[in-house]
């Protein structure tokens, strides 16, 4: 017992050298809670994984053709730091054609998935010791982001009320101070499903005009609706001359998460689109073009399977919402965008244990509400983004073990 | 033309707020200037392309073909971020069987591309006013990705002897100083075909383990060798427990380039392992699984295609040196690694103005010099990984207008 003690004690004490001999920020960047349950659960065999925001399905033949086209055709060299033309094209065509906002083809920039949207933004704009401050729960890798430029995010979290999370604005504002660099909106947001309304846009929108902010917009689940028409995007209450940056991803809307292709429109400023060039160059040096011409035909034969996805998607929100809410220990609320149940389990505070305690009593994979921030901690997240099939199978198996 | 002025002075206070509206590290960041010649000369017709780092023939179709056959098996879906499980053994196999180092498939980290395997390692190891001591000229993004980070490059460069060019290590050793967190040295390196001899090898690291800095490899080249049989990799020198990350990618060894795929070896812990997957994560949430299928058939069934390309590749030093040694102006020394010929034309101090012109006078289009920093002015670079009749034509046309 001794020996196997102080072998313990001295891999310790070499991994706490190892951490010592990298940059603080590196050494203090936490793992994404979300992949603390993936990597708890990944190999055990049975778990229905509900854990990462993707469904069950790969991406569509008419897509993945479009890629392999491309790379028979041989598009396998350096290419377009700012993606290729056409792709830039298809990106503005698909906004004016969803959208009330026209957005020339030079405001668009493709990226090395979403995350690299969002990356390449924060370090454009903020640095050690600008602020950023963010609505949350969300995303931790938008906290992780700030935190690798050395920045700080100063959450400001949503109220969870009886029927919707609802955003305090005047909290919104307080929050910024003489450091504040940016806010970070993600409408309709993950993990919560929380939309902002329009008229609170132009309240923001109104707000970083008079303190000169940046206004970083993640608008990945802009097509997951599911009580009215369509969201509104910040592309429309917002100038081209202004200071907006939107973040998006081919991921959600055509079963692409594994492709790592995102975008990001930017103000109409050459020196703007230099920096991003430049960026790109340096984090990346582009984006696969054969990947491209996949992400092309997405965007211009793929309206009706983001319909598709979409209804799929109101129909697992039903029937995860519907069976969950039986179970008396369930907090719930419907949400209202993105793909996400976020719920609470009255006796549950801790996200983590209860995540993890799921996987191996329910077989089912959960995202913990402390990986999502401030706000986050007690609530489990829940992808319904899968075929019903799925579904059905994962829910019951919550159902029984939440009972 | 008072208004045209207007207009121009107008743009100009414009795109000054912009900058000034940017994070100052991101303002200052200096375009490559190796994309400064490909962007002035992209949509010139007939221009003969010697200015990337890439030949002219597309990735093989056996290694095509099995990303081919991943994505339409539906490897679509978010992947391990340390990279799938298949091809860190490859990795390692590969490193196995070219080198005489054992590396442990743990060590090894899938990357988006080599600059991301560069840019994460910068993020890991230094911060604001850390010190890199970089031996120049080199590649430009490695002097981007230290900017990147607000951190501060030390350039030691080569001197350019008669038969070669050297490295004085008494000058690189002098050039660390107490902010000093790293070296980073690239061998073969691009440009200049240096490479460094073992002996050297054993005294950085013996410099590096007396001062506890880390020492950045980049050994993207190492196959490409043509005076001896092959180069010693710094992972035959150092042990799994030493400060050392080697950098490597696919595209250069199979043709592959515009499919942003690279690897780094680590050291051997476990806390380490977690910071690069936090940094995958966050920078880009893991590399296609379906590219990564074709990765490792490259790895796997590649040797036979990455021999006929060196031996492409030592053809072309052959044709582009020998011709180019006729011309009077120009001064060249045969490079000993990589792919690159970086040469002098006599009485043409500005390397960029001279590679404008080549590509609006000659039709070729040539890296200046001025763009690896400090040791490079005054040389172009020139890419001979293409086929011979692509080189050829070029050459042709350098000969001419030089001459």
């Amino acid at each position: 017992v001794d020996d196997a003690d102080n072998t313990q004690a001295h891999e310790a004490q070499r991994e706490a050298r190892w951490l010592a001999a990298l940059r603080p920020m590196a050494a203090t960047l936490p793992e994404s809670g979300i992949m603390t349950v993936i990597n708890y659960g990944h190999d055990k065999a049975g778990v229905v994984p509900f854990w990462a925001g993707e469904g069950d399905v790969p991406t569509p033949a008419f897509i993945a053709e479009a890629a392999i086209e491309a790379l028979r055709q041989g598009h396998t060299f350096y290419t377009y730091q700012r993606g290729i033309p056409p792709l830039r094209q298809a990106v503005a065509a698909y906004i004016h054609r969803h959208f009330l906002a026209d957005v020339d083809p030079e405001r668009v920039i493709i990226t090395g998935s979403g995350m690299q949207a969002i990356m390449q933004t924060v370090q454009a704009l903020v640095g050690p010791g600008d602020e950023v401050v963010v609505v949350s729960p969300v995303w931790p890798n938008i906290f992780a982001a700030i935190h690798m430029q050395e920045a700080v995010a100063r959450p400001v979290p949503l109220q969870c009320a009886q029927d919707a999370w609802r955003l305090d604005l005047d909290r919104l504002f307080d929050a910024c101070g003489s450091r504040t660099r940016a806010l970070f909106l993600n409408t309709p947001g993950n993990p919560t499903g929380w939309i902002m309304e329009p008229e609170d846009m132009l309240r923001v929108r109104d707000f970083a005009r008079a303190r000169g902010l940046w206004i970083i917009v993640d608008e990945v689940y802009g097509q997951f609706v599911y009580d009215r028409p369509r969201v509104t995007s910040f592309l429309e209450v917002m100038e081209p001359d202004e200071q907006l940056i939107v973040v998006n991803t081919f991921s959600k809307n055509w079963s692409m998460t594994g492709w790592r292709v995102g975008w990001v429109v930017i103000p109409h400023s050459r020196s703007l689109g230099q920096v991003y060039e430049n960026l790109v160059q340096y984090n990346t040096s582009g984006v696969p073009a054969f990947l491209q011409y996949g992400c092309v035909t997405a965007l211009t034969d793929g309206d009706a399977y983001l319909k598709s996805l979409v209804e799929q998607c109101r129909q697992g929100r039903a029937l995860v919402c519907e069976r969950l809410a039986t179970v008396p220990r369930v907090r719930l609320v419907w949400p209202q965008g993105a793909f996400y149940l976020f719920f609470q389990v009255a006796g549950e505070p801790d996200s983590l244990t209860l995540a993890k305690r799921l996987v191996d009593e329910a077989q089912v994979g959960l995202a913990p509400g402390s990986a999502f921030g401030t706000g986050g901690e007690g609530f489990l997240r829940l992808c319904f983004a899968a075929s019903s099939a799925t579904l059905r199978t994962g829910v019951e198996r919550l159902v029984a073990a939440l009972a």
